[in-house]
């Protein structure tokens, strides 16, 4: 029942990605006591209306009177950027309330409660799994205080991102590699590294860049500081030879085993609003992130080629195996062609 | 026009898969002069009626009389093991015939001429593309007189078919396994190496196998002579310290620079009645074969795994290469998810 209506909450949601963190996905949609469609909405960014909100107000209160809201996250109950929506659900006279997903928020959650002692019906739990993965970064900032981590490659057939000599230009399309750039602004971040940096000198557009560079090897000539705000993650900025550009600040990390400990970068990264990060890194980093068991999602751009060289760079190149059956195991969730290229999205298990 | 009953031809005729080799695959479908569908049929085995005649024999010649016949190559005009079709569309009053692609055989080819000649109108190239891909084993086998060569491999995301130590069990689910040994059926032979026979001792069930083993290393003992007809392959087969067993035979073929050579192996292979070859290998001779450009089709499977060892052991492994624009590029023909698992179809470009 009203699947139909959540799914088309999901898609108006999704319009808001890159544009409402660290707030969650949410569309919203309104039917009149016939069942009709009468209005929907979405959260279009941080501190603008949430959806409920921006459905209801489109309409006067006779015409939603006694209607259905279908909404994939629980109304909030609480005074944010914005008043509690349960309150104005209440106030147009609502009905009955459709949920996908309860709120994880102990701030925001509440309003399930709030609107069935005002009579409301409400149903909870439609298409729960599809609403829950819908708002993923959501969920993982709230229930574990972490950034989502998104490892982003584009590989040949056979696994390279690049021949034995570190040639890499290119592998994928011209589409892939765009639609990589416009998934790479779904994210408050990208992570990179001093070594990526100074071997293929990316301008990696985006408004917030983070740079592993341990052993401060970057000397702010590189095009990837000429936008966007950057971050820098060392463990003694004083090594730097040169005064920093301003658009970049430093992180200090402590050092484990010559390598920065990257569950305390994710935690710092979080505690400085990112509550979320695209990698775009070489083989080393990322393999690092997977023996961590780091990776909430991995999105692998494969072009139709072969390497043919076992001494290419691989895509994850993190661990010392000897089993198969060691391998790290994720969920295959996507699967699309781009062509001529195709890419697989896949998440944790 | 005619699309939708061509794509029904093609769909019949891929229930000859496997069966009709080396004929190709056809389908047929029968309108009566109304245009209402009152017939259809396909070429089920070799020896057995083509599908134009598997779907007029079904009727009486007055349902047929001022038809149309749709089929997706052209009707043959010789008498091979059954008589010409041509001559039985004649004979059933069929007022026009539709097809996909012409016959590239110069001995059965003369139909389309044959039923111009007796007043039938003829509409070709319908959906060519597709029909020329659908019986790409037959054009190759008729425009080059050489076998068609699949291979097939089952790799992590990260493109490796085994750790370091050669470990390779298991990489992919049962579902995708089973799938692989269901597509191994559609083939004439299986290809395989002592190296993988001496490796992973595999049963792989199949009514005709390949085995290349250049320095006569196998001993008959393994799993694979179990069954099915064996073809080994070397250069002298004096160095087996063992007489054959029933079911195997020996093609000599000469080396060049301590390797077989493949393009002769293949040629040989044809010669002996082979029209297509599944190859099921390691990275060696996968890697060989598409350095040499004689590959024209790939299925590879993927798990949704990361083994994260850039010392594992790559699918395709032929050739050093220090620029990834040398990289062979094939096309992306399909890309289907077996979950938990996918496979993606490759051919040659």
């Amino acid at each position: 029942m009203y699947e139909r209506e959540m799914r088309k909450c999901f898609r108006l949601a999704k319009k808001g990605r890159g544009k409402v963190s660290p707030n969650p996905l949410v569309g919203c949609v309104v039917l009149n006591s016939k069942g009709e469609e009468i209005s929907c909405g979405y959260h279009h960014k941080y501190g603008g209306n949430h959806a409920e909100r921006d459905a209801l107000l489109k309409l006067d209160k006779n015409t939603a009177a006694g209607g259905t809201l279908i909404v994939n996250l629980e109304p909030c109950n609480h005074y944010g950027k914005t008043p509690p929506c349960s309150d104005l659900i209440i106030e147009y006279g609502i009905k009955r309330v459709v949920i996908s997903v309860k709120d994880p928020n102990p701030k925001a959650a509440g309003g399930i409660e709030k609107l069935k002692k005002n009579g409301i019906e409400v149903i909870t739990g439609v298409l729960e799994d599809e609403g829950r993965f819908l708002d993923r970064i959501f969920f993982k900032n709230i229930l574990e205080k972490k950034p989502y981590i998104v490892i982003k490659t584009a590989s040949t057939m056979d696994g390279k991102i690049a021949a034995c000599t570190g040639d890499s230009k290119w592998i994928t399309s011209d589409g892939a590699r765009k639609l990589a750039r416009k998934f790479r602004q779904n994210y408050d971040a990208i992570l990179t590294t001093s070594a990526t940096v100074l071997a293929d000198n990316p301008n990696m557009k985006h408004r917030q860049k983070v740079i592993l560079d341990r052993n401060c090897k970057l000397d702010f000539s590189e095009k990837i500081f000429e936008n966007g705000n950057i971050l820098l993650i060392n463990a003694d900025e004083k090594l730097y030879k040169r005064s920093l550009p301003p658009n970049a600040k430093v992180i200090n990390v402590k050092e484990y085993n010559c390598k920065l400990n990257l569950n305390e970068v994710f935690k710092k990264l979080f505690d400085a609003g990112i509550s979320s990060i695209f990698v775009e890194a070489g083989s080393k980093l990322n393999g690092e992130i997977i023996k961590q068991n780091l990776a909430d999602e991995i999105i692998q751009f494969t072009a139709p080629k072969i390497l043919n060289d076992n001494t290419g760079i691989s895509c994850f190149d993190g661990d010392k195996q000897t089993l198969i059956s060691s391998a790290k195991c994720f969920r295959l969730a996507e699967l699309k062609q781009i062509t001529p290229d195709f890419y697989a999205r896949y998440v944790r298990i």
